[in-house]
């Protein structure tokens, strides 16, 4: 998985299942948000920080294709790429992996608008922009 | 049911379901909440209008007994009667009928505290307080 | 809308907001479950009736794009139309309109496997199939 | 806390955060139920095993008082307690504590019945009834 990096691994819920036995779809928007979440806080400054500064990031577009079923407590691996980063918005790619074998369970996507805190794009050259640049470099040189 | 009246009807949702093949327990809080919210719509001030005049009810406490599972696509009815309303508290208690043949699905009560928007309670002889007897007193001269 | 239904119509709840006081968008999902549930009940089979009959609709693929955000106590529209009715897959549109102007708040898709009750993808000539395809004709002939 | 024992620590989702900041009050159960689920485990048997077994654990009761909000990205202990151990019911006690600061969030409890795979009530003598009592006596002597 080129360009994905393991960020968190969470265990699926009981009340994350549906009568069809298996976790239910719309779980994986709200893990793919835990993901982003934890992919901040590994670079040192977690989403709440970030609010805290003004800045925030709604999404505006999504996207998933789901592969393979997740099924009640099986852990799950969330993995995330960062793509088209800019001043206003950012895309990251997702990948939810079962821990146990392997298996992708789902890909997906989610773009965002970076927006202060009544819900106004950002311009150019801020603070969150530039970090999320740095980072990427960071993470692209490690490799 | 004295005292109960018939509030809101919901049906359950497939997202509400767990592998058990019934609504999972913790939507039963939620639909507690819509009871809430269109008791209050019904008597003309819909809590989304209280949160603009700067009154909120955060729940303090909560129980519930599950007598019989409801299941996806069930129309669940929502009974509900409030009690003891205090200045700074009111407490409400609900029930969830199936409405297909009247089955007792839950019995539960919510108690809340009335704040402001930062969270402090509010005192005696606030606006809330007033409507909420002056509703109460209205539906029990109704019966 | 072009084809598009209304189907019906969701109030946001309390649970539903997040702390940016708006609808998350993981709901708009379990919207869209609820849009082709009512969907199929208007077309006189509920998907409780088709899943006892055998046949399940996993989420195989989806996507949404968030236009102008639902806020607590919203009306939501939720519009949908069938399109690619294939005897293994169907895929529905939607769109979310807040009732009270119109305003297109999201628009999204799902395409879904069609499955026994083991998760097996059922053939051609099946009966939800010519279902899905007898109802979508009489609605296009009623336009 | 006597007798209570740190089962295991979520973090506080965005998702799970409503319009008041805080985490909305129906989560809790999700999180009770994510402790029972690590209680079990801890004690080497999953609940997921459990019911391949044919024991499953619908809530019959629950209750929960709130005293301190959790706020997004919190770090929540859950702390948990089994009491009245019967062949056919067990009933759990929590507590919800910020891991920060020793905090106690919320207090609750669930009490279970323990049935077979069509809800029948289990009797007398069951595996997973001697199982708890072993497991929890075995806690008590390590203390």
């Amino acid at each position: 998985m080129h360009n994905f990096r393991l960020v968190t691994t969470i265990r699926v819920r009981y009340a994350e299942t549906d009568q069809m036995g298996v976790a239910n779809n719309a779980n994986y928007l709200t893990w793919f948000e835990v993901c982003r979440t934890e992919l901040c806080r590994n670079c040192g400054m977690p989403p709440a920080v970030w609010e805290k500064e003004g800045f925030f990031l709604p999404v505006a577009e999504c996207g998933c294709r789901y592969r393979h079923p997740a099924v009640y407590d099986d852990l799950v691996q969330l993995w995330c790429m960062p793509e088209k980063i800019m001043p206003c918005s950012v895309t990251f790619r997702y990948r939810a992996v079962r821990e146990s074998d392997g298996c992708l369970l789902a890909e997906g996507w989610t773009k965002h608008a970076v927006t202060d805190a009544r819900g106004k794009l950002v311009r150019k050259d801020n603070a969150f922009y530039r970090w999320m640049l740095d980072e990427e470099k960071k993470f692209q040189s490690e490799e």
